[in-house]
């Protein structure tokens, strides 16, 4: 495999696209905005997916499904949610086709309209409150905590793939709950939820934090947050968890009665992530080489290559290859034994590197006489040799280490790239120079903020939770403020 | 829960529909044909998906994603697949909303009208094999052996939950081969997948075979399906498996140079099963009093009901109660101990029956003293005394024998309704009084397939694999004929 792909130096952009592609992640579709998402990169998702599933059934959660479709006069019961979503929307008018008898092909049958349009989901809070509304009546049918596993469109003239695409896929969990202090602890417990994801597991260390009334969720009377950090020093948001306080039951007329008979309207959250992940995850750790992934969201954790002189031995080398892969497969480790004769060796080590497979073990005819094996880790690129015995216990506590140390490398450069800014000037010259998250007092108004960002491009990414307080001045307006916020360029 | 279901004696069709929504497998929604599915209804097609994705990936296919939309225009390339499909779809063409000045709420904005409609998927080969082109160059590449969990959409006048929704959930396979025998020997492999997964799994006697031309998949050279049989005597396509020769192909222009370097079009096969299963396996076995599930199947296997006198020894029932649920874990079985106050155990024992948990365990005071427990098996509603000793064990076995006599019994029910008719007056007797599968000789031609199905609505559901080579005469035409086929009434 030639190393086409352009360097992070060069142009981080164009390393990205060319690294999605050339690890065979995702592809642009024939439709404009959609992704297709190939099989390395859906089993990426499928990963994330069995983990965070796995975690909100711990948390009680279950499973449900809802329609792809919403009648369009559903996005106007939310004073606010209209505003936010339902604007870029993928619009269904009508529900039948016919040959199209002059012109060849076929063509939309005009006498198929619809009474009323349907949007296609952009988010399910309308349809699935105006739901809830049969669903609960009393006390005892709460609290409500079920998520969705679907696809979403949302408009989208600028793409890039797996990070704003117009179809993406993602859970977004919708909750229902007695009083306001149980869906406010509801949207936090699966804030941590996100957060420990992408740290164990994506080894992506996150900032949790709150949203400024301006960059919260439409509809939300608070928005939490994880943001990450990228390579390039822009933030990239990789979760939200929104409490949306009585606004879904007061639109779609969700009452309950309590244990007094006494009848209220329901309180209200909603969660999600999407495959924007992955995108974070390739953005993050990854080099110009290709992919690094942290072995407890890679599909393959460890490949075993044979060097082959000819025939010498082979049979020999093939009986090891096979014996490892399934002693280190019985200590639960994903392993591949590539015995396959159509490529050499160096091209295998650069498909693999390509390919973020966190080890590759390679395994020839000296190391038979000695009875090693040649150890690569992915993301430091060092080469060990390792013995024979107790291979599988040594490769697990490697993959630990790798797991470690990509989070590690990630948080001391996330950590490296959180600068005090006290003045616009200071400002300005850390968002150029050395990029990352600014932390800067600011004067709580939604002008200032969006002024900044005309100026700079630089948004709020969050008010981080238990935020310290402290008298300062706004670095815009010069204005008191009581508390730092985290500025960034974001994706 | 006072058991509102109509029986099946008194209207099937409503005994379903109340079955589906007092069992909380799924409602109607406020999209016209689309369907909610709850959590419990979700968490059977959960089950489903596990274990079809375990057997497509043990049979080396692998999960990727492709777009929701396809352009208009990819449904003319394959002449009959135009003819098939494309028909009743969902048209997007339209990608914003704006504020109505005039009328208040939202509209659709003019301005933002597609050049080329997006159809929503109703399948996925023309957008799928639009794909293929880039992915496929030579051999090398072949086979391809993908499959896709979605939503699909076909627009229904009359819709009825899971077996005939707008929208549906399914898994669609796609695979492209070198050759046409590599290609139909994929389309039969999963073929018996489909049949063992409906055996095993759903207890569930299929028929194997293969569709005449008139029912073929619109753009297949072969159908090949398997049929089921409901207690009223009604057939239900569970699956289809096509093999779709170079037709897609052709239409995509797909080539790949073999290892002569000689260019030729790509062979396809394509294959799924939907949330139609949930419907199928409801009807199949489920009774008056509400859901019959096989335990393979189940999300819920066996509920544990202590029977309190009010606080006497309560704690000890509590105690062996939690032990038990402990033990039948450790064996794998999924249990519940529900020790909630706010029923009494005949209104569980109803709500368990109706959500049809295999077994159910109640526990009494009078069987502490004696060492045993009171197991119900809900298929034939046997109860039974056990002793405590090795319980997790005795419930293993009996699960075992539950899923078993789900089978049998769906068995002979179905070949009890498999009957020979050899003049036309049979015909429409046994269909009318005895109903079922009618084997019966047919002259091959689809206009006499037409005029059957016109004037009894009973359909060729499949000339089954292996059919006997027999010389007969069409029960309708008269003419000559060389095997009988499977007509029915169907889903």
């Amino acid at each position: 495999m030639s190393k086409e792909i352009t360097s992070r130096q060069e142009d981080y952009s164009q390393w990205y696209i060319d690294l999605v592609k050339k690890s065979s992640l995702a592809d642009n579709s024939a439709v404009k905005g959609c992704m297709v998402i190939k099989p390395y990169g859906f089993s990426l998702w499928e990963k994330m997916q069995a983990q965070l599933d796995k975690m909100f059934k711990d948390t009680g959660h279950q499973n449900a499904y809802f329609p792809l479709f919403i009648p369009k006069s559903f996005f106007s019961k939310e004073a606010s949610h209209v505003e936010g979503f339902a604007k870029e929307c993928a619009v269904v008018t009508h529900y039948r086709l016919k040959n199209d008898e002059v012109n060849g092909g076929i063509m939309v049958d005009p006498e198929a309209k619809l009474e009323e349009e349907l949007i296609v989901r952009p988010t399910s809070e309308t349809i699935i409150w105006n739901t809830y509304k049969t669903w609960i009546q009393s006390y005892r049918d709460l609290p409500l905590l079920i998520n969705q596993w679907a696809n979403v469109v949302r408009w989208e003239m600028r793409t890039r793939l797996f990070l704003r695409t117009s179809e993406f896929l993602w859970q977004e969990g919708h909750t229902a709950h007695a009083t306001s202090e149980e869906a406010i602890a509801e949207t936090v417990q699966m804030l941590n939820i996100y957060a420990e994801f992408a740290e164990n597991y994506l080894a992506l260390p996150v900032i949790k934090g709150v949203k400024t009334a301006n960059e919260r969720f439409a509809g939300a009377i608070d928005t939490y947050c994880i943001e990450a950090l990228m390579q390039d020093g822009k933030a990239l948001q990789a979760g939200t968890s929104h409490f949306l306080g009585q606004n879904f039951a007061k639109a779609f007329d969700v009452k309950f009665s309590d244990k007094d008979n006494k009848l209220d309207y329901v309180w209200a959250t909603s969660w999600g992530v999407s495959t924007r992940l992955v995108g974070a995850l390739v953005m993050a750790h990854s080099d110009d080489d290709g992919l690094v992934l942290p072995p407890k969201i890679a599909p393959l954790q460890v490949v075993i290559v044979p060097i082959y002189k000819g025939a010498e031995k082979k049979d020999l080398l093939d009986a090891k290859g096979k014996e490892f892969a399934q002693q280190l497969k019985a200590s639960g480790i994903s392993v591949k034994f590539d015995d396959s004769e159509n490529a050499r060796p160096g091209w295998k080590f650069a498909e693999y590197e390509m390919k973020g497979v966190p080890v590759r073990i390679a395994l020839g005819l000296r190391d038979l006489e000695n009875n090693t094996v040649e150890v690569a880790r992915r993301d430091t690129r060092e080469k060990m040799v390792f013995g024979m015995e107790g291979l599988a216990e040594k490769i697990s506590k490697l993959l630990d280490d790798i797991q470690q140390s990509i989070y590690d490398k990630a948080l001391a450069f996330r950590d490296a790239h959180i600068s005090k800014a006290d003045s616009w000037a200071e400002f300005e010259r850390l968002l150029d120079e050395k990029t990352g998250f600014i932390s800067a007092h600011w004067d709580g108004t939604t002008e200032t903020e969006e002024q900044i960002k005309e100026k700079t491009k630089a948004t709020i990414r969050c008010i981080p939770l238990n935020n310290e307080q402290e008298a300062g001045k706004c670095i815009f307006s010069g204005k008191p403020s009581t508390q730092r916020v985290l500025f960034a360029r974001a994706y």
